[in-house]
């Protein structure tokens, strides 16, 4: 049988609780597949600020770095919203992000025909919206430099970043958004603001010559702002969308409250070999922390990215996919995608009746 | 009587049509309260470029200058758009905002109840919407330097941009704001990336600084990829958002398409002192240029705000606002917000109907 080595990490709020049933899934769904895991739970964000006094422990890193795939719940809290920037559960994850390299950040934002009320949007807008968001997550204004706080040429204090993109950095999301289009309906929208910035223009080149190997995909360019816009009017124009880190932060945000289900939304970080890391993109919600109220299918879901993305594991992924489809064709329901007729359920329950599906 | 210049800049697509309509508007309504203009014509956009070689001819911003405010219809099309960055019409917008010092750039998205089903969002979500979005309009990454394409360390390509602000930049557009909202409902939601940019911890700091010359207004703080959640999830949440340029022009977009009509949103860019610069938010639309089919209300209502930001002549805005009102109420529509039961018209016909009203 298949052996491979997880790294939990669940992080802060209600990240222990969706970590916790993610894992069992994760196992039942693997075993049916002849695949063994070992797991190694470490310290992360909130949690290892608290244990350790930073946000992401050598340890922790190093055991991400010999693993095969790392899950990660959720972290952050109000406890350290105040805390100086290296003391920020953020900064242990823009470094573990730094550190595996998961340059391509996959956040898909799907609207199940089960949950399409959900939506703020008009049922025949929301309805069938299924987009790919492929944000560069190492690269951009997250980590460029000079940045920092200073006085310009004049005096005044100023606070700066810089927004830089070189070549490489480009091709390579560039090949993963392509790739990615091509499994899904071939089409591709990259997103910049080439009529005002020159790292946009220079994006925009690149993802350009990136294109001719892709003669299948079809590839258009949109500014940020209208793409902000056309989420919103008509999110059902967009298959793959590839785009900077920043933008890619705001956009698959918006496109991922489109759906109306955050609390069903996965994603994946990849890079070019090594582990990837997988998450939930909703937070760790201090508030319903420890009440047994979380949603856990976005971080299932995120497991089954593990399998697919992470291990190649296909059939184990789908086994968690149709098994979370099943569960919410019965009708449960945690508090946030609740409706009236389902069957209102806790996040324990509802991963025990994952299981059942398995 | 008063006496005021408008410097007019119809610019491209369906500027000339709707700065047409806009100019008989308010001519009426002004001279109804005893105010007189003279207009001056100006080219800009891709029309200078055609005529001059640059999108901004000298003369056109030295006429904006001397003037006491400027009108402007829309700019680009598909004809520039392969342009180099100095010869594209928008640097034509750029500059005539840096050059008529600009900072602080209005845009209210309001839902009105005559065409609250325009918006793509559910009745209950839209309607009632009223957010005002303050963006600082001549720092940031928009101006930022260094700025250009070149190589790292390591001679890689690269291309980049600098997010840079200053104390005072930020001062200035937060009393803006703190203004625009105490006339308003009392609250305040400054948006940015604190924790991951230093240009937005800065941010942060000056704005909570200034917030306490401003006790009545009530200050929040929101992550920008929350903020494009929130306008889609409870847009009603929203009173005043402040942000950064870059930011804004994403926000402000995503929130005009949220009320479904942006050919109804008007914008006002305004300095310490010196001629605002008045314009729709929505493009040149070349699609339809030239066949009576704009709708020219957001320009009409941004001449209202020309009245009331740019003149301080809020009764001759007032009266604008009411006819505008009036004629959707008499179920006047162009196509763009045209429902069955309500009466189709072109550009030319809206503009007479508002005339009848004012
Ligand atoms: C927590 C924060 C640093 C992070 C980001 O901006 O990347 C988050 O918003 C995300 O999208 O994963
Ligand atoms: C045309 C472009 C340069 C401009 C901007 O980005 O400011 C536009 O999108 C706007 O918001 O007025």
């Amino acid at each position: 049988s298949k052996r491979y080595s997880i790294t939990l990490l669940p992080g802060d709020g209600i990240g222990p609780e969706v970590i916790s049933v993610a894992k069992n899934v994760l196992t039942l769904a693997a075993s049916l597949e002849g695949i063994e895991f070992t797991f190694q739970e470490m310290p992360m964000g909130g949690a290892a600020l608290d244990l350790t006094g930073v946000p992401l422990p050598d340890e922790t890193l190093f055991a991400a770095k010999q693993s095969d795939a790392v899950l990660l719940g959720a972290i952050g809290g109000y406890k350290w919203d105040a805390n100086e920037k290296h003391l920020k559960p953020e900064t242990g994850l823009l470094k573990i992000r730094e550190g595996l390299k998961v340059f391509a950040n996959l956040r898909p934002a799907t609207v199940l025909p089960q949950l399409v009320d959900a939506s703020t949007l008009k049922k025949e807008v929301a309805e069938g919206v299924d987009v790919m968001v492929v944000r560069e997550l190492t690269g951009g204004i997250y980590f460029g430099k000079p940045r920092g706080f200073g006085k310009d040429e004049n005096g005044a204090e100023i606070g700066f970043n810089t927004e830089v993109y070189a070549k490489y950095e480009i091709d390579r999301i560039a090949r993963v958004a392509f790739e990615t289009a091509r499994k899904r309906r071939g089409k591709i929208c990259s997103v910049d603001k080439a009529n005002v910035l020159e790292a946009s223009m220079f994006w925009r080149k690149c993802i350009v010559e990136i294109s001719s190997e892709y003669p299948d995909v079809e590839i258009s360019h949109m500014y940020v702002d209208n793409a902000a816009m056309q989420l919103v009017r008509n999110p059902k124009q967009f298959d793959t969308i590839v785009t900077n880190n920043i933008f890619g932060d705001i956009l698959s945000d918006e496109a991922s409250m489109i759906t109306g289900s955050i609390g069903m939304l996965p994603s994946a970080s990849l890079g070019e070999s090594g582990p990837g890391l997988f998450e939930p993109i909703h937070g760790s919600a201090p508030d319903i922390a420890g009440q047994d109220k979380a949603n856990p299918l976005a971080t299932v879901l995120s497991a089954a990215m593990l399998l697919k993305y992470g291990l190649g594991e296909e059939s184990a992924a789908k086994r968690i996919e149709a098994a979370v489809l099943d569960t919410l064709n019965k009708g449960f329901r945690t508090g946030d995608i609740y409706s009236s007729g389902t069957k209102l359920v806790g996040c324990k329950e509802m991963g025990e009746e994952v299981l059942k599906s398995v």
